[in-house]
C-alpha cells in the first residue's frame, strides 16, 4: 500500500544491469562517454529533433532551474501556476539559478493555467517599463501537480500566447512520460511542435536512480547551459553512470512501458475508489487525489498505508468524520495486488 | 596505460552490489533512508566526532561550493592557492554559490600555501574597512592539485593562522583518503583536530559513481547547508542510491584500501620512472608529475597512453626534444601490470 | 494641477541652503562627515532609540532592498502585500539584493494586509521543510500604495504575528512622515515600539533630492548592512551632500511640516472632489484615488493636469463614460490654489 | 595641505547654481527630465558618437559594476590589474552585479597592464573548456590607481588584443577628464576609437556631488543596462538633480577646466617635491606618490597635512627614518598656495 510518491520506488533490473555494463574499463568523463552519444541520438530520433541538444542532471530541481536560467534573465518573470513544483517545492532553486527572477502566478483550476489568465497576466506586465520585471518565460508542468494533464492543444494554445509576446516556453516534464502515454501522442507533439523550447524530461520518477534530461530544441543556448550546469556543480565526472541509465531507459521504449504501468495502476485505483471516496481533479496519468474522513486516514496509517496529504498542512486533530484529502501516486512497479489490497481495505472500513 | 584521472575508473563490484541491495522495496527519500543513518553513524565514529553532521552530494564542485557558501558571506575572501580546484576547475561554482565571494590567492610552491604568505595576506586584508572584501574562510586542498600533501602539522599551522583571524577552515578532500593513508594518521587528526571546520570528503575519485560527503564538524550551520543543498538542486529524492554507495565504501575500511592501492601504484610508477624522466613535486599520494620530450609524448599517445598535460595549455608544436610535463594519476583499480607496461614502454624509447 | 507624484516636486530652499553650506572646505568621505553625526544623533533622539544605527542611501528601492537583504536569507519568504512597492515597482531589486528571496503575497483590502491572512500564510509556510522557502521577514508599507494608513495598533498586531513566528519586521516608510503626522503619534510608536526592526525612512518624496535613511533599531546587523551598501554601490564618497540635506530636513521638524502640508492639501482635494467623483480607499495621508469618466480624463489631460492612472494598465479606448481611476498625490509644495483650480475645473465639466 | 583625495573637495559654485535652477517647478522623473536630454546630446557631440547611450548613477562603484554586468556573464573573467579599483576598493561590487564573475589579474608595472601579460592571460584561459570561467571583458582604468596614464596607443593595443579574442572593453574613467587633458586628445580618441565599448565617466572626483555617466557606445545593451540600474536601486526618481549637475559640468568645457587645474597643481607639487622626496611612478595627471621618512610623516600629520598612505597597510611603528609612501591627490580646487605651503613645510624639515 505504497502510494507516497513515484520516487520512493526503486529501479528496474535492466537499469542495474546497465550500470554494471557501464562499469567495465576506463571511460572519459564529463559527458563525453559513449553512452551519452547513444542518449543524444535516441532522443533526437524520438523527438524528431535532429538539432536538439541534450544534457543530463540528477534532480528535477536542477533540470528546471538550469533550464529557466538559460532562457530567462534575472529581471524576468517566470509565468507559472501557483501550485507548480518550481514555485512550491524547490526552495527557491529557480530564483537562485536565474539570479532572482520573479515567479508569477497564472490562475487556473486543477493545476492548469487558464489561457485567459495568461493573456491577462501578460497584458498587465509592464513590458518596456523599467520599474517592472519583464516578461521572461512561460513554464508549464505536465502532468501537473494535481495529476491533471494538459492536452497537446492546450499546450499549443498557451505556448502560442507566450510566443505572441516573444516568450520562450519551458515544460517541467517530471512526469512527461506519464502524460505522453496517456495523451497517446508523439514526443514531438507534446513538446516542440506545441511550442516548447526547453523540456525537463524526468527519469527519476519513472524508474531511474536520479537522472533527468534537459532537451534544448534550439541549440543556441547549449553552451550557456553547459556552463551553468558546471557552475551549479551538476556536471558529473563519471558521467557514464547517468547516460548508461538513460540509454537503457530509452531502449525498446522501456520508459513508455514503465509509465504505462504506472498509469494503468492509477486507473485501477481510481476505479476501485470510485464507490467509496470522493475523487478530486481529472486524472491525467499516474496520480489521483481522494477525500476521506480523517478517522479512516488514521486507520490507514496504522495499517501501513503510505501516501501524502495534499495540500501538506491539513488539520488532523478534528473529529473522525472531518474530511482530509490524500495524494495517491502509482509508479512503474506498483502491482495490481497493491492496488487491490488498498481498495479492499478501504471498502471494508467504509 | 590509463593515467588520465582517478575519475575515469569505474567502481568496485561491492559498490554495484550495494546498489542492487538498496534497490529492493520502497524507501523514503531526501536523505531519510536507512543507509544514510549508517553513513552518518559511521562517519561520526571514524572521525571521532559524535556531533558532526554529514550530507551527501554528487560532485566535488557541489561539495566545495556548498561548504564555502555555508561559511563565507558574499563579501568574504576565500583564501586558497592559485592552483586550487575551486579557483581553476569549477567554472566559478564558489562564486555562484556564495553570491560573489572573492577567491584570493595565497602563494606557495607545489600547490601548498606558505604559512608566511597566509599571514601576509591576512595582515593586508582590510578587515573592518568597508571598501574591501572581508576575510572569509581558508580553503586547503589535500592532496593538492600538484599531488603533494599537507602534513597534519602543516594543516594545523595554517588553520591556526586562520583561526587567529577568526576564520573558519574548509578542506577540499577530493583525495582525502589518499592523503590520509599516506600520512598514516587518523581522520580526526587530518581534519577537525587540525582545525578543519568543514570537509569535502571525496568518494568519486576513490571508487564511487558520484558521491561526496560534506562533514560539518560543528552542526550549527547544518540547516543552512541543507537549504542551500536543496536550493542548488543537489538533494536527491532517491537518496538511498547515494547513501548505499557510501555505506559500502566506508564498511570494513574499503575506502582506505582503495586509496592504498592507488598510492601504491603511484609509488611503483614513481620508482619506475625515476631513471628515465624528471619528476616534479614531492609525491603525496596517488598522483605524480613528470617531464619528458614532446616527441616521446606523441609516441605515447599513438601507443594509447592516456594522461593529461599539466598545466593544460602547453605548446606541442615544437621540436621533438621540447619538454612537456604530464600528470599521471593512479586509481583504486590501477594494476601493477598497467604501471609496468607503461614504464617498460617508456624505457624502450628513451 | 500637478498631482503625478510627490517626487516630481523640487526641494525647499532650506535644503538648497544646506547644500551650499555643506559645500565649503574639505570633508572626509563615506559617511564620516560631521553632518552625518548630527543626523544620527537627531534620529536617535526623535525615535527615542539611543542605540539605533542610521545609514543613508539615495533611493527607496536601495533602502528597501538593502534592509530586506540584511534581515532575510536567500531562501527566505518576504511577506508583503501584492501591491507593495517592493513587489511591483522595483524591478526585482529585493530579489537581487537578497540573492533570490521569494516575495509572498498576503491578502487584504486597500493595500493593507489582513492579520488573518498573515496568520494563514505563516501557518501554511513549511517551516523546517527543506523543500520550501522559509519564512523570512514581514514587510509593511506605510502609507500604503493605496494611500491608506496602518494605525499603530494595526502595525503592532501584524508585527506581533510575525514575531510569534520569529520573523523580523521591515517597514517601507517612503511616506512615513505623512503617515506619522496623520496618525499623530511619535516616531517610536509607529516603528520599534510597534515591532518594526528596520525602517526605510523616506526623504525623497517629502522634500529631499534623493536621500533615504535606513534605521536599524537593533544595531547587530549594522556592519553587514554597511558592507551590503558598499557592495551595492550605494556608499557615497562625498557623503556630506546626503547628510547635510537630511540634517536640515530633520531640523526644527521641517520634515513634519512638509508632510503636514501634503496631507492638508490632500484633505482639501478630497473635500473638493467629494461631490463630483467617486473616491476609492480611505485616505491615510497625502494620496487619494478617484474614479471619473475617461472623457473627463482626456479633457483633464488636454488642460495640463498631471496624475497617473492606477492601476497602470487601463483601457482608455472606450466611450467617454467608461470610468477610469486616477491616483492624485499632493506634495510638500502643493498650494491651495493648485487644488482649488483642479477642483473647479472638474466641477465645471461635470 | 589637503591631498587626501579628489573626493574630499566640494563642488564649484556653478554646480550649486545648476541645482538651484533645476529646482523650480515640477519635473518628470527617472531620467526623462529636460536636463538629461542636454546631457545625452552633449556627450554624443563631445564623443562624436551620435548613437551612444548615456546613463547616470551616483557612485563610481555603481558605474563600474553595472557596466561590467551588462557586458560580462556570471561565468566570465574580468581581466584587470591587481591594483584596479574594481578589484580592491569596491567590496566585491563587480562580483555582486555580475552574479559572480571572476576578476583576473593582468600583470604590469605602475598600475598599467603589460600587453604581453594580457596576451598570456588570454592564451591560458580555457575558452571552450567548461571547467574554466570564460574570457569575459577587459577593464582598464585611466588614470590608473598609481596615477599613471595609458596613452591612446597603449589603450588601443590592449583593446585590440581583447578584441582579437572577442572581448568587449570597459574603461573605469573615474579620472577620465584628468587623463584626457593630460593626453591632449579628443574624448573619442581615448574611448571608442581606441576600442572602448563602455566607459564609466567620472564626475564625482572632478567637481560633482555624486554623478557618474556610463556611456555605452553601442546602444545594443542599453535596455539591459537600464533594467540592471533600476534593479540595483540606482535609478533616481528626482533625476533632474543628477542631470542638471552634469549638464553644467559639461557646459563650456567646465569639466576639462577643472581637470586642468587638478593636473597643474599636481605638476606644481611634483616640481616642488623633486628636490626633497623620492617620487614613485610617472605622474599621468592629478595624483602623485612620494616616499619620505615616517618621522616626517608624523610631523606632517601633526601639522594638519592630509593624505593617505599607499598601500594602506604600512608599518608606522618603526624608527623615524623608516620610509613610508604617500599618495597625494590634487583636485579641481587645489590652490597654488596649498601646494606651496606644503612644499615649503617639507623643505623646512628636510
Amino acid at each position: 500500500m505504497f502510494f507516497a510518491s513515484d520516487n520512493t520506488s526503486g529501479v528496474p533490473d535492466s537499469i542495474l544491469s546497465a550500470l554494471a555494463q557501464a562499469n567495465s574499463g576506463y571511460a572519459s568523463g564529463y559527458g563525453t562517454d559513449a553512452f551519452m552519444g547513444q542518449v543524444r541520438a535516441r532522443i533526437r530520433a524520438l523527438f524528431e529533433a535532429p538539432e536538439a541538444e541534450v544534457f543530463l542532471v540528477t534532480t528535477g530541481s536542477a533540470a528546471n532551474a538550469l533550464a529557466l536560467a538559460s532562457y530567462c534573465p534575472p529581471w524576468g518573470a517566470v509565468y507559472c501556476h501557483a501550485l507548480a513544483h518550481i514555485e512550491v517545492d524547490e526552495c527557491g532553486a529557480p530564483e537562485f539559478y536565474t539570479g532572482g527572477a520573479k515567479l508569477t502566478h497564472v490562475a487556473g483550476n486543477s493545476g492548469k493555467m487558464e489561457p485567459q489568465a495568461l493573456r491577462e497576466a501578460l497584458a498587465q506586465a509592464g513590458r518596456g517599463v523599467v520599474h517592472n520585471v519583464q516578461p521572461g518565460i512561460l513554464s508549464l508542468t505536465n502532468l501537473t501537480e494535481c495529476g491533471t494533464r494538459y492536452s497537446v492543444s492546450e499546450i499549443s494554445e498557451l505556448a502560442a500566447i507566450a510566443k505572441s509576446h516573444g516568450l520562450p516556453v519551458h515544460m517541467d516534464g517530471a512526469r512527461f512520460a506519464n502524460a505522453l502515454v496517456a495523451e497517446g501522442c508523439s514526443p514531438a507533439d507534446m513538446s516542440w511542435r506545441a511550442g516548447v523550447d526547453v523540456l525537463s524530461l524526468g527519469g527519476t520518477k519513472n524508474g531511474l536512480m536520479g537522472v533527468e534530461a534537459v532537451i534544448l530544441f534550439d541549440p543556441a543556448r547549449a553552451w550557456e547551459f553547459q556552463l551553468r550546469r558546471k557552475r551549479g556543480g551538476h556536471l558529473w565526472s563519471k558521467h557514464r553512470y547517468l547516460s548508461a541509465q538513460m540509454a537503457a531507459w530509452l531502449e525498446d521504449d522501456l520508459w513508455l512501458d514503465l509509465a504505462r504501468n504506472a498509469n494503468a495502476m492509477a486507473a485501477r485505483l481510481e476505479t476501485g475508489l470510485e464507490g467509496c471516496a470522493e475523487l478530486l481533479f481529472d486524472r491525467g496519468g499516474n496520480m489521483l487525489f481522494a477525500k476521506w474522513p480523517s478517522g479512516l486516514h488514521r486507520q490507514l496509517q496504522v495499517a501501513g498505508a503510505e501516501y501524502f496529504l495534499w495540500p501538506d498542512h491539513q488539520n488532523l486533530d478534528g473529529p473522525d468524520d472531518l474530511p482530509i484529502s490524500a495524494r495517491l501516486v502509482c509508479s512503474w512497479n506498483t502491482q495490481p495486488s497493491d492496488v487491490d489490497n488498498f481498495v479492499q481495505w478501504i471498502n471494508k472500513q467504509v
